[in-house]
């Protein structure tokens, strides 16, 4: 069994509350090599991963869903399709490691949810799709979990720091640095991202 | 068995960084509602607390350990003495839930460790405390994964955001706000804290 796993993705202009350290055309990579991390993970994950995009976006190697509405709608078109257990995971997450995934899929619940920092979703696997929609932006980590409840449907809500921990802002990036594995982290450190250290406060650096 | 849980504590003018939205006699009062939220879970966990202070204090229910060094000389100079599995746990960490301090103390390994959010350890666990020495301060969780490895023990990380997200900033009281069950979060909300939300972005404001 390979479930979907769902992977909103915005290749065009992403991720600019990084704008300060890294140009568009760094940002628009960096993103791709997020993705490419969270692609492995889910695949070793026994997922297969299908982009969901609101613009034109072509990949070699994924299944891509192109949708003109916006993230609540496009994915909202596609659950009430799936029959089997379905993953939404967001391509922000370099940190996810097979393990946490893992610990998604196997819930024994009817549903699992990870809350993103400040309130976000970072990834729901849902058993029966059908009877779930979502509603992202603002705390919708709460707005899903209500949605649950309101649908009858019993949730875990895992405990993973590698799949709560989104990218979006600097300080993120001490994150990727410290904890990271993949194509992001070595993506930054290609580019001379490096941690540093003032005052025992931990940020980074990017030396070139 | 009940090992000790040793919880640095620092009573009088803790969480600066909070400063911009607690009075002082707020931010020690916060400092001792997180503290009694970690003891609960630990309890509950089956450790015995013992706080580690750098200054006097008095606690009518735990036992309290008084040192004139710094965090790193007080620690280093409590584990030698201790023959069992012992555990390292901050006190700033009001999500802890029993299930993932419980986490930690299964490990099968020699040590388990959870990063905080920054580079910083927020909880280890040893089996072997006369084996290993702390070095807090900056990028501490790498430092500790490399003085395991010198010592040639075996560690866990341990992948829980409720353990990886002590309250330091402002920003920090959201997840307080979103996840916590315990004492400080009802604290803050008596005090009029709430959540908020701005252009999609979540915060908090106080509202009194």
């Amino acid at each position: 069994m390979c479930p979907p796993a769902l992977i909103p993705y915005k290749p065009r202009n992403p991720k600019t509350r990084l704008s300060s350290l890294l140009s568009l055309e760094e940002r628009e990579q960096f993103a791709a090599a997020m993705l490419e991390d969270v692609k492995v993970v889910v695949r070793d994950a026994m997922c297969s991963p299908v982009l969901v995009c609101t613009e034109l976006f072509d990949s070699e190697d994924v299944q891509v869903t192109i949708s003109d509405t916006d993230l609540n709608g496009s994915i909202n078109a596609i659950l009430p399709q799936n029959v089997g257990p379905t993953l939404i995971i967001m391509a922000d997450l370099p940190l996810a490691d097979t393990a946490s995934i893992r610990r998604l899929l196997s819930t024994e619940k009817d549903l699992a949810i990870v809350p993103g920092r400040g309130g976000g979703t970072n990834a729901i696997f849902m058993k029966e799709p059908r009877k779930f929609h979502v509603d992202y932006y603002g705390t919708s980590f709460l707005k899903h979990m209500k949605i649950a409840t309101d649908a009858g449907l019993s949730v875990e809500v895992i405990d993973s720091f590698r799949l709560h921990t989104d990218i979006d802002e600097p300080e993120d990036l001490v994150e990727l640095l410290i904890h990271g594995t993949g194509k992001s982290r070595a993506f930054l450190e290609d580019l001379g991202f490096a941690l540093s250290v003032d005052k025992g406060r931990v940020g980074v650096e990017r030396k070139r």
